[in-house]
């Protein structure tokens, strides 16, 4: 081919990974702590976030990974008032958060607020909503004197590196626990099973260290590389799948892409591979 | 970078897809049906087959696709003792089903058995078990006068297109009930839920028409476009999830990287819009 086309790459370490063809770059900057790009790609993907050239979120395929990492752990909860969503900064988990009646007051603590709302309006539509409370600072400095504050957080993070790794450690975990309420439960993003076998082995190494409940789920997110990703799931008292809140769950599906209640209970069954790297 | 790295880079027409970074091209050709490459990565997913330029398996990552394939239908059936494999050349399928011991007969039906046994030993390593009767032939005329006579069809093809689409119609769908026995099982590869929609629609509307009783499951595949995959189970009589043989279950769950009990319980619990499309 004569002219060469642009792709959107994102290989791992293991030498596979994701391509989007595109058509331009949007934006692009470095903040303060990482670099920040929107793409328009040339498919029905529309637009893409990422940080330090990593795949965050695109506007077509966003609901896989926001819908699993909110309803699995709010609907397991009788009645979530307050939630922290720690990253996520696109606000694609908080819509997701405030689709339970239930809530009363969401703190969102990210850096990436105002281009995730100028370029990704359909992923950041809720971050103006009066629930809302936005904390551009530090979410390791943050969560540390909050006790027995949140019914559910949320780390909905970057990968361990860069800016990210300060919340991949027992300091910050610890702290998290003691911000949640009594019957609260952590989700944090844990990776993919395919691409980073060793970070989900240290990963769930130390939340159990913490948390006495440690679990994984996973559910596919084809613009993540390996196209499959896994969550941590951790409470003090909470077993998954011990509650599902059958009315909100009903009235959440219907405004769901993925997730339905068969959906919900099939999530924690993981294969063979992964139960043993996150029990390791 | 001065040097242009080279990826095998699958793009579906939807503008994504998957890349994977090469070492070399081990083997490439033209066959009367079909362009047929062996390729070797510069990742742990060792050597790759594609077909027409389309991803068939790694050396890697097979295992998520042939596991699912084989035991899904395999394990929902009390005593499968004949098995016809159309597609699936490189011997992965036939591998699993060998697993069961009360497996009498194999019949593989394709073309591409010589390259797999040369290049990807480890995928085709039970092609020379006296079980296994292969048939280089066409599998839609290979069917034809095929009656009452496997407890287990799998198709394992390539997608519908080229060589393919005769393997994603009406007349071949019948032919195929027609050859199972009393209380027997297809289960056919559906292509990608993210990258096929259009695909999956029109073949669960045609296979609605021949079968009773038409499921679908899926399961990740890393390095198929999208990362995910779905399978069609179908039969005249059998439920899915109807009959788990626990005993045989055990045994092979041990010799599976994916498959247990769990996974395979957990299987047909589908995202919302994927039980649509297949509903529709």
């Amino acid at each position: 081919m004569a002219e060469e086309e642009l792709y959107y790459k994102e290989i791992t370490p293991s030498g596979f990974g994701i391509a989007i063809k595109l058509k331009e770059v949007l934006f692009s900057e470095y903040s303060k702590y990482q670099k920040v790009e929107i793409l328009q790609s040339d498919s029905k993907l529309g637009k893409i976030l990422t940080l330090d050239d990593l795949m965050m979120a695109t506007e077509g395929d966003e609901y896989f990974y926001h819908e699993m990492i909110a309803h699995i752990p709010m609907m397991n909860h009788p009645c979530p008032k307050t939630v922290l969503v720690i990253g996520g900064g696109d606000g694609g988990t908080v819509r997701e958060v405030l689709k339970h009646k239930t809530v009363e007051k969401v703190v969102l603590c990210d850096m990436v607020i105002e281009v995730s709302k100028k370029y990704l309006p359909t992923i950041a539509c809720e971050l103006d909503n009066p629930k809302v409370e936005i904390k551009v600072e530090d979410a390791i400095e943050y969560i540390k004197d909050k006790k027995d504050m949140f019914d559910i957080i949320l780390i909905d993070s970057t990968d361990p590196m860069g800016p990210g790794v300060g919340l991949f450690t027992e300091e910050f975990y610890t702290n998290v626990k003691e911000s949640l309420k009594k019957g609260g439960i952590m989700v944090a993003q844990s990776e993919s099973p395919v691409a980073n076998e060793d970070e989900i082995k240290h990963m769930y190494s130390l939340l159990k260290k913490v948390f006495p409940i440690v679990s994984s789920y996973t559910s596919p997110i084809p613009t993540y590389p390996g196209g499959y990703w896994a969550w941590a799931f951790c409470s003090e008292t909470v077993e998954p799948l011990s509650y599902i809140d059958e009315k909100r769950c009903e009235e959440i599906t219907k405004q769901c892409k993925i997730y339905n209640k068969d959906y919900h209970m099939a999530r924690f069954a993981l294969p063979t591979f992964l139960d043993d790297l996150t029990q390791a």
